[in-house]
């Protein structure tokens, strides 16, 4: 298999998907050459579409395909209360829970002072300036139960104590040290309900 | 997320790779939007180029992209020898160890009476046509120590029988029912040594 170029390329291009190493990318590219062509063209299509069109919502940071994702633009959700989350992930598993009506803002990341990410590289900023505009009467802290997730919580809730809002963290069901997205629906559901 | 179609596409399409569960297509969807967006599309591309350019090779079946496999053109490979895998993978396991330095025939499959999987399936024919040519005078068989493995070696041995040529199973060596793909190398290399 010398010079086998696009089937080199194939599994070297697979071993960027997190969790997969050379030995699992082996096997996912030759079950794609051997029993799914269809199914690798019809990946890369869905691979080219995605990355090409979805974005950021405008309003919440999430992964959308529109300017404003439909969980912002649902008038029919409470306005007044606002959950950050670090990631669309963890809104998913939020979301998947049905027990929160409000709306979302998604840091697309963590406070890391060890790896230099600062308040401006998660854009708190913008998270300050819409709890300004004063519809937000309560920020629902639903980031991870870790060490990174915590200082987050924490300053974010040291800044918003100025301001007329009131500043709520998911309850302690969520262990220590795990992360949402791989929580049980039924913890998720019980921290919203205990939020403090 | 409701009617997010590009992302919730691709995290369909990622559930096609083999042992990927929805959460992990989740988890590799978002990890690609998030942080490697320039590894999405070099995917795309990887995939599309393989599953259009990968085809077998006229004599042994292998996945490649020229008429003729790189193998079976080196002229300085020991033409008398050829040994019978099932799949690319194991044809790509046995030549790292580099014990081997004779021609393969790679079955694509493997028969599987209960899958109504049957020798023309396989295209054994193929392989006793390439034998009856006269210059092969050993054929190895190292399909897997399972049993659909172990059956498609008998039924090839016994056709073989009738001909002029020597037919060896690579030794037992390797532990009876794993997959050659995921067995270390100097397993397979003493299994070769030892073949009866």
């Amino acid at each position: 298999m010398a010079d086998n170029n696009a089937l080199d390329t194939l599994i070297q291009a697979l071993r960027r998907l997190p969790g997969v190493g050379v030995k699992s990318a082996q096997r996912m590219a030759f079950h794609l050459l051997q029993h799914d062509r269809e199914g690798a063209l019809q990946m890369a299509q869905a691979l080219t579409q995605a990355a090409t069109q979805v974005k950021h919502c405008a309003l919440c940071n999430t992964l959308t395909q529109a300017h404003i994702c439909p969980t912002c633009s649902d008038e029919s959700r409470d306005q007044t209360r606002l959950c950050v989350v670090e990631t669309p992930a963890d809104q998913y598993a939020l979301e998947r829970t049905g027990a929160f009506k409000g709306l979302y803002f998604v840091l697309m990341g963590k406070l890391s002072p060890l790896d230099g990410i600062g308040p401006k590289d998660i854009g708190l900023q913008k998270l300050f300036d819409r709890v300004a505009e004063g519809k937000v009467q309560e920020v629902i802290l639903a980031t991870n139960f870790t060490a990174e997730g915590e200082v987050t919580s924490h300053v974010i809730s040291e800044e918003l104590k100025v301001r007329q809002v009131h500043v709520t963290r998911l309850a302690r069901g969520v262990p220590i040290g795990s992360e949402l997205e791989y929580v049980d629906l039924g913890t998720i559901a019980h921290a919203l309900v205990d939020r403090r």
